[in-house]
């Protein structure tokens, strides 16, 4: 008889953000039970995350490592099925190749890894395990950018030519991580973080999901980064020429110093045929423009969306599903992968994807392209 | 030692949309299992939906009565702590009578029973049992409408004059109930929904939303409710005048005619000092207007939100929650109270409010009002 | 050979604010000359207006009798072509009558008079003198106004079922009347004004769009006017529930309290196969709305506008029009009007239309009909 | 006495876009008045087209010398006072030098020459001549950039750390210039329009936006312009990284293969302590942000707006002002410039500004450089 799958998590304790995150889209459709977790470095701050969060004592570990071994041991009845990581950048490797090498499926916060050289050598173990993994390029999960890759796909924009894709934010336009906020505390700091600040965090989720949605992949970039906030490490503002696949060109720029702008996320694909908008902070809208008639407005939810948007929607068109919809639909798709490997039985991979370890190794030569591009006196840098 | 909060389901087998709606609801934040139910009036579909769901056979059930026998002869770590209804409207008064009656608190979905007689005998078993009853009207789940909430309670807009709260939709603008969507089924039978169409469906959200966020009541109103669509029982469309208490006027209005409108829920409150705007289709955003400065863009999630609002955001701005966070809240509410009962402790109840038996009378009286009030030649109804 | 049309104006006097829009409106499309004008009843004023707007000082008048007087007598290549009326409502009746008894034309500020009763006069004298009177409902200029009208017209939306009009303002949330604000000083004033305060100044427009756009007429009313502001003796808010001809249902609201509106009349018309959406502070986009496919968004000055619209635009899409242009389209039309009289020449009246008397008559009696219905218990006053 | 100012005009022959423009803006605030032109190449056009201004015989020309020479041979008091330019670019210089030379001042249609070398030697022109040159960079006539500008200045929003602004139109995204269309035609011809395509066209107007309303300048810029469409031999795109004085960074981009924007030109700038964003199609709202509170929504013509922006509006908030209006508030500024001059008095030039000689040159060195940079293998291009 089918079963919910059991997740064990590394990281998210009390009071982390995208821990808390993680297990809401776990928890929304039903489909993933928390069974176990290793939720911070301190193992009381561990235990006291467990209690809150309903788990068995014996099932809150104080480290990732006694996690792994100890939940290998259990029956198979009882034991996690995959390994949810929601720990800072530096933290993802050791335990997504530990966890991948006893046998436990990887769900892993983005960037993949504090590296490239980590995310070529995890590549390596995924494939030699044949185990599932996942990373949370979430915005990939919203209904309205999957109805955006369909109809790219199907030609409806006829080829692409243009690209324009942002991302800017307020928040460090002030250097609040001197003031304990953590979570600026280890995005600022180039030893937690990697090599590249506004880049690494949210430069690549524009680079990804531009990348997904209209299916070309950038070939030379050109950057610009920049220190705005005086006394930080890692740039908090980063604008970047592209050029694509099939003579596309681009426009790719992220921006922590945007004051008064949350997660304005916004991407416009203009081609032959047509062009399409979407905006992260009003998601369940597509805009989709043609050269001779009007400008039509697409909602999620409503019959006319095809079955990839469909297939990432909960309720009909007006009840506005968000954020964390769009990440539960990462853990759905990946709970169903993850359910046909343990039943042997098939599904629609493609309509149910979700990012994977390509998606993680493109993000890191992305920060390794801009980093360096950005201290060239060349324009083009080559990306691949 | 803690643990998550047990519930039964009467009704919401697969396929059914708000029982899916509350499902996810009460997953969202970890903080209750859905552990028995009796999902359909066929045994057999209440099975497969129990399978589909994870449940143990035995915690399926043919109908609402053998659930509430059956579970109150459980012992007390395992049986179910309160039971949620999501069966349509004339299927809310018969279980949520026997719940209480047998001991377990209530969650129900909206409009509370199919009449108001039902529902005053309602309230009398929720007072003799001092069990916790809930009612859906998930709108006032929202952030920002506790925000607007907050900011009227203390004041900021000076003492309301108007109010203007709409809810137009137009899935109903042609005969759909004929074709087989059992949506419209039972919203347009009179044996099903009660004696009001649009006006019990969506009209009853808007009064409540309006009484809730205004905190003051409809005192007389003056309906004209009108049947479009050629064949239907039920009024399609109302169009409604208010008078609220201090002098405040309203207009009200709710639709199922409106072509191409979604749940385009929106109300704007007008007082002596400012204003405020709010519409559901983007409801992260709170419009706060003023006389003599500029408009201000409140936002969800935002430090300058008040502790009400705060307390109903699950993530910082930027992060767009919708519909399904809105209805968690009101299930996240309903457990803190469920709980406290349960641990002998005590909680912020001002803070962590939900509807309850009282917004459902108010909401069946407003419906034989302006049931009345159309037929009438007068001008003005009384209401309350 | 062909010349400007000659205008002279009465009323608007330097800081007057309508007059300077009729003047621009009349400017703009270099279609007529401001030859001559009574601006105000001060000679003194009225010099001074005179000497700014570069007239020469023979063709300044201390009054509308004098100017009507010396004008006829001045020969017919000199002498002005039509007045324009731009006093309050109480002086519009003189000096259009007696415009039209001595054979100029006409184009008068709305509402056409202070009283139904001289509306009707007027009309017969407008009948008997066969001239031309123009009335500034400036509404029903805007292309997407007319691209509507034309869309319901040829039937796009099927047959009109419900009609939503608002023209909700904030600026007379407070008493600004008593410190000396002009515009409002005149408005409040029931000797100047008429028996309505914001339903004459602004319900008049919402009635006057709603029949012109929708082709057709409210039958009867409810309503219920308010004064919010105490020591006010007109209205400063009105709710009004409609029905119209064909068994179409209405709301109309016009508002003076809604703190932080501007003029944010807005109107959406819903029939049985799409529906119209438009909102003056965004003129240049016209929503509409299908059962079926998603919402398109028409824009002004777009090619696949309908002839009406594309001959009431300036500019091709992306130059946004505004107020000034939509009141240029009347002065544009009116002038056509007056051009094909003086060259007997033939235009296509359909296509350049303007509001005329009988828009006037039917303002006035929406006046009487909303004054009326507010005082009377019954639920439905007759309206035609 | 005062009198209005006299104007004539060099192309915009009926049917041209641009010269309807000029000569709305000239009339639309009273203070200009068309005396003669030489309205296009072809005599006889230029004869019909006089006609349709209502212009005498005598004062049509059939071409710009023949208008100066003979203009300039009239008595004072009827002679033109100054040349509006409104002829594709090849032809800006040649009528510009002469009309100076001959003593009338000059307003130019942009960019404001075909070539830098021509820019430079007009400036000398201008410069030994000492008469007034205005050139119609017209978006920075709205209001809201007024305002924009104004609160840069007086620190509101910090030292400026990064803009952003973007001008994608959509309507060469495909050959329209082999059917016919005259503006396209010209547009992409470079024996007319200069060395480049979209970046002379409206990149030009991006450039001359940001440095107006920062008030600081480019000094190096990373350019990359692409041909998309077949056949054709200038830029219809370009995406362009800007270093900025006071280390500010930005973006700027301009295109005509953006299919379906209309002039979708939009600016949004950073400071230390605030941002601004300014969107062209609704141009009577600058939204304004800050780090720790609401966005506020400032809307043109509200009592709150500074003096520089009330200036530039007509009429108070809720009537929208658009293209035409902007275009118009340089003519009525260069009206006074030249009024001043006439009647030898003072004005407020700081307040009624408006593009000139330097922004022409700025635009041809923007120009110069993007077309530069996009050759160049090198990351940056020195502008200035």
């Amino acid at each position: 008889m089918s079963r919910k799958i059991r997740m064990g998590m590394v990281g998210g304790g009390v009071g982390a953000f995208i821990g808390g995150v993680h297990r809401i889209a776990a928890n929304l459709d039903g489909q993933i039970d928390l069974v176990c977790g290793a939720f911070s470095s301190s193992p009381e701050k561990s235990k006291e995350s467990g209690k809150l969060l309903f788990l068995p004592e014996d099932r809150v570990y104080g480290n990732f490592e006694e996690m792994i071994l100890r939940e290998k041991e259990l029956p198979e009845g009882d034991r996690m099925d995959f390994v949810s990581i929601v720990t800072p950048n530096h933290v993802h490797f050791p335990p997504a190749k530990m966890a991948l090498e006893n046998g436990f499926h990887v769900m892993c916060d983005k960037p993949v890894t504090f590296s490239l050289e980590e995310a070529q050598e995890l590549a390596k173990v995924v494939e030699k395990t044949g185990l599932i993994f996942g990373l949370s390029h979430n915005y990939t999960g919203y209904p309205m950018v999957k109805q955006a890759r369909q109809m790219i796909k199907e030609g409806k924009i006829g080829k692409v030519r243009k690209v324009v894709v942002e991302y800017p934010q307020g928040w460090l336009s002030e250097r609040i991580e001197e003031s304990g906020q953590k979570q600026a505390g280890w995005r600022t700091d180039p030893s937690k973080s990697g090599k590249a600040g506004s880049m690494g965090d949210i430069g690549t989720h524009a680079e990804n999901l531009m990348e997904y949605m209209t299916g070309i992949q950038i070939t030379e970039l050109c950057a610009d980064l920049t220190i705005f906030v005086d006394g930080r490490a890692l740039d908090d503002d980063g604008n970047v020429l592209l050029k694509l696949e099939n003579d596309a060109k681009g426009v790719l720029y992220a921006s922590q110093i945007s004051v008064g702008d949350e997660n304005n996320l916004r991407i416009r694909i203009y081609g032959e045929k047509g062009g399409l908008e979407w905006y992260q902070p009003e998601p369940n809208t597509l805009l989709v423009k043609w050269p001779d008639r009007p400008i039509e407005i697409y909602r999620a939810g409503q019959p006319y969306i095809g079955d990839k948007g469909q297939a990432h929607s909960r309720l009909p068109a007006g009840h506005p599903e968000g954020f964390l919809e769009a990440f539960a639909n990462l853990y759905r798709n990946f709970s169903m992968a993850v359910r046909a490997r343990i039943e042997n039985t098939d599904y629609d991979a493609e309509t149910y994807d979700f990012p994977g370890i390509h998606d993680g190794i493109r993000g890191m030569q992305f920060i390794d392209a801009v980093v360096e591009s950005s201290a060239s006196s060349q324009k083009w840098t080559k990306f691949n």
